[in-house]
């Protein structure tokens, strides 16, 4: 039920990877088990993780985000880490640690599924997020999520021009438009720059490519929440603060 | 400039790869170059293509399609077909390889973009594509036709519903709508299936995954060209035989 006229917000938009459902856990999970599998080799933990992360941003232009790309970085760590002396067998090991990131359950944030269908109620909702296309799809799906989101986006990268691109094609008013998401990076400066709303959750772990911070003049749209369950009375204090 | 109600087709849409540019070809190469790094261990060129296409296929339902999926599976089928004897050096150029197919020249079809050009005068034209969402759109941009396009989307699988709920969400009739595509199996036949047209342009080479044959019941909505400097035409045909 929209209550056109009376919202600030036409359309709440989420990130999904750690803002609805668990994600970065998956990634250090594999890599601890990466680790592990190249300890044998005489290669220590902080070494796998320093080369995973340099060759990681060193694929980004080319290989994009997702499970797919980190697994190939996690390939080409263990042939760097271990000097090439890594055994195909143990490569193999990490194609199936790699698999299994794209085929694990769906496990939703707390308060995620009663937040998500109450905002549902007053307001379209919307997700917006990068990854691998297929592998989004399979965890909305897997989610039970999918009815409350009239709009996914998958993109393959999170720009200001790319917020402002979809705004543009789904004739969303940026002062009308709110994200929540966990990236300071990806889900709140763009989303600031275009003069829009921001909720900043923090998860426990965050990709350390992902981190920035917000700037001074911007703060009067920008908000923070320490769980799901704070958003619905955060949305309404902040309709009711700003509506003219 | 749409000459709306005199047109049959409200929107013209067409596959990417072999479509629009060059993309098997990039794909055959590459297992040609393995073969020739395999070699080496004794593994004939069969072998590597008969475990390579076992190995996609298998990996379909988790990896997807698209160049980073292919090259995972061109590590696997390395490991396997050489019995795990394949050097970690070897396998970091098969990494190579696939990093050379995203970020390859996009060579377009012949007549491709002045059909597209001059389509773009009187029809709304639509992207419907497969693979990586970061590749087709690096591809998109590289070739110089992104102008012409209204919509693009990029699906994870070609299924008569995921057709059906691009129509849907753009407001289209199925029989105003016309696919062109290399593929019988993914761009022909979901699209017959709606009560939509299909234009069929075979490529020189294709995946043997994509094979499939068209029913005889939906022919009259089914067409084939050679090139696409035929399409403009069959088009005009098309529009002015089944007009009412």
């Amino acid at each position: 039920m929209h209550k056109e006229g009376k919202m600030l917000f036409e359309t709440i938009a989420f990130d999904a990877d750690d803002t609805l459902w668990h994600s970065e856990s998956h990634y250090q999970d594999a890599q601890a088990a990466l680790a592990e599998l190249l300890a044998p080799y005489g290669v220590d933990a902080e070494t796998v993780q320093d080369a995973l992360y340099h060759i990681e941003v060193a694929n980004l232009p080319t290989l994009g985000y997702g499970a797919k790309a980190f697994t190939l970085s996690m390939i080409e760590a263990s042939i760097e880490t271990t000097s090439g002396r890594i055994r195909a067998a143990d490569i193999q090991q990490v194609i199936r640690l790699g698999k299994s990131m794209l085929s694990h359950d769906v496990q939703l944030l707390d308060h995620c599924h009663e937040t998500v269908a109450r905002l549902a109620q007053s307001h379209a909702l919307m997700i917006i997020t990068k990854g691998d296309l297929m592998d989004q799809e399979r965890k909305l799906a897997a989610s039970g999520l999918g009815q409350y989101f009239q709009r996914v986006e998958v993109v393959s990268d999170k720009s200001t021009e790319v917020y402002s691109a979809i705004l543009k094609k789904h004739g969303i008013a940026p002062e009308r438009f709110v994200m929540i998401g966990n990236s300071i990076r990806s889900d709140i400066l763009p989303v600031l720059d275009l003069g829009s709303w921001a909720v900043y959750m923090p998860y426990h772990v965050i990709w350390a490519h992902e981190v920035a911070e917000v700037p001074v003049e911007t703060q009067e749209r920008f908000f923070e929440i320490d769980h799901l369950g704070q958003l619905p009375e955060l949305v309404e204090r902040m309709e009711n603060e700003h509506i003219s």
